[in-house]
């Protein structure tokens, strides 16, 4: 499992940290409509007893039982209803309702998103996710599941997990705000009785497959990001360190400025040097080049190319912005979204 | 002189950290529509030239003359039209057209802004500025002069402007977007014939003044940032440093989330923690108290407040947002504004 981050952690986060410390996760109930962050230790208990509820229901050990919550920051659950519906739902448990249980946990996404991967040996790695786009700590949380059937131990399946998310989730930014309750779980029943390990010969690949899926996922939350038009990839390559590409990329990432132009299809490549330039990685500002979709427009620092042309490059949905910072061999790349005003209308009246 | 901390400096920038490092400055040419930033040496060229002309109307060294420049980054200023713009401004040049020279300067400012202060002794310090709200680094760029007749050393200047800005327009925060032009100038001409310096028992009057100037100028600032309908002041008391109080308090600035709820009015106070909880600030989420304009919504970490309450705590335009870390003594406070939908509309086509 991996976890926010935030000082501000949910109860459900708390709990379910525990439970992964653990290494043995054999359920997980996942709740939309409110977060459970910071209602202190009644929040807790309330947590404590969803899990039970689970346990009860599938008879195991509470302490096996992941929980995670999306929703509205500060107020308690309705356990009189998300007791009962813990039961209901654990009734209706079924190999097929992996597309109901990803629909079922969507807020202000528009699609549901599920990616899977097959193995040469067969082993099939699935997930879902939620999120529109890790853009708000309320209602948008970020919510992952990824499961397979390989027989992998908790400590391989965190050698797996771990490196993917660094690359994919963590290079999702769509507004900087980082959630309270964000959870990505990676689960292995060892159905497919195929046993893979660190070291083992299809380790490379089941690690692959477990970034792909994570990769795949990344990607369908940040098309659905709250109020987006456009989906940004930002790459950045010529770095230093792969630190200062992240660096220099997530800064872009964070303007404000730039996903504004961007979603007016306005060619304003300043503000990727602006952006670029508010950071402490290693480049020489005379140097750089940026593209806008292969339109080069900014070399050496200075313009070279034509606005007109740029802004007819930023008409398709997605818009990749190329960034080469001359100063090394490193590269990374961040996914964002444009600023519009339906981000802005989602987000001002949410609580009320 | 204090300038923007962009590596992506604009060529005025580079031209008038020389003149400052210099010590004397007898005039400041001042140019909106273009930043001249990202402009090579061309553009650096274009900056000397500005200050050969002020020098050449005014019968001064050319080294003596600043110049801050804002708009477009990315393309050439029109020299034609710049030069005799300047030997015109300067034969205009009268002690009454303050006010002129503020309305000047303007870009999307929608007011100029000015701001004096009279010591006791009758030294007067005045000043303005130019920037809605720090928030472009390409239409808005923030700057300002303030000009003095006292007799100051430049020393003892650049001793009363650094803490004055680092206090005032170092925590104006709008939208996280550093410019490649910010710059603040402070002149003094020695016209009262009062000398003051560092040390002399009217030294702390005269640099509270300063402050005083920078601080109502920073004010005004961020009460017209771009598309903003609130002016919203975070006060962060209780940190166990100023510099985390400083660092909780422009997270807070910086969550797009909370400046949309803050827009709708919606007393969204979870998003006020899950922002302070990015930090590395040392607090207890726990024992947090957060309040919008003295309703406490949250104390001790967890909801108190009542909602409805709260969202009318956010009708008026102006709104305090206080947070009690209650971890040590420090405080700190940064002005920002509301995200709204005007602020994607003007900053989403500005250089087509």
């Amino acid at each position: 499992g991996v976890f926010t981050s935030n000082k501000v952690k949910a109860a459900p986060v708390v709990l379910s940290q525990q439970v992964v410390a653990g290494g043995s996760a054999r359920a997980v109930v996942l709740n939309s409509g409110g977060a459970n962050a910071c209602t202190g230790k009644p929040g807790y208990a309330d947590a404590v007893a969803a899990a039970e509820q689970v346990a009860k229901s599938l008879g195991c050990e509470p302490g096996h039982v992941a929980v995670a919550s999306t929703g509205l920051i500060g107020t308690r659950l309705p356990m009189d209803r998300l007791l009962p519906g813990i039961t209901t739902a654990a009734s209706q448990l079924s190999a097929s309702k992996g597309p109901e249980a990803a629909q079922a946990i969507m807020t202000t996404d528009t699609v549901s998103k599920q990616a899977t991967v097959t193995l040469s040996s067969g082993v099939v790695i699935g997930g879902m996710a939620k999120g529109a786009g890790m853009m708000a700590p309320a209602l948008a949380t970020m919510l992952v599941v990824v499961t397979t059937d390989a027989d992998v131990s908790s400590a391989d399946l965190a050698a797996a997990l771990v490196p993917a998310t660094t690359r994919t989730f963590d290079r999702v930014d769509i507004d900087g705000c980082m959630s309270t309750n964000d959870t990505v779980l990676l689960m292995a029943s060892g159905a497919s009785g195929v046993p893979i390990a660190v070291g083992s010969d299809d380790w490379a690949e089941f690690a692959a497959g477990v970034a792909d899926v994570c990769a795949d996922l990344a990607k369908q939350l940040a098309c659905d990001a709250e109020g987006a038009s456009k989906l940004i990839t930002i790459t950045v390559t010529g770095a230093a360190s792969e630190a200062d590409a992240v660096d220099v990329a997530r800064s872009i990432a964070r303007s404000a400025l730039l996903k504004c132009a961007i979603h007016g299809e306005d060619a304003n490549w300043g503000r990727v040097l602006a952006a670029a330039g508010t950071t402490t990685s290693d480049f020489d500002p005379d140097l750089v080049d940026v593209s806008f979709n292969g339109v080069l427009l900014c070399a050496g620092g200075v313009e070279v190319g034509d606005r007109v042309a740029g802004a007819e490059a930023l008409k398709p949905r997605e818009v990749i912005i190329a960034v080469d910072l001359h100063a090394g061999e490193a590269s990374a790349t961040i996914l964002t979204s444009d600023l519009t005003a339906d981000y802005v209308h989602e987000n001002s009246a949410y609580s009320t």
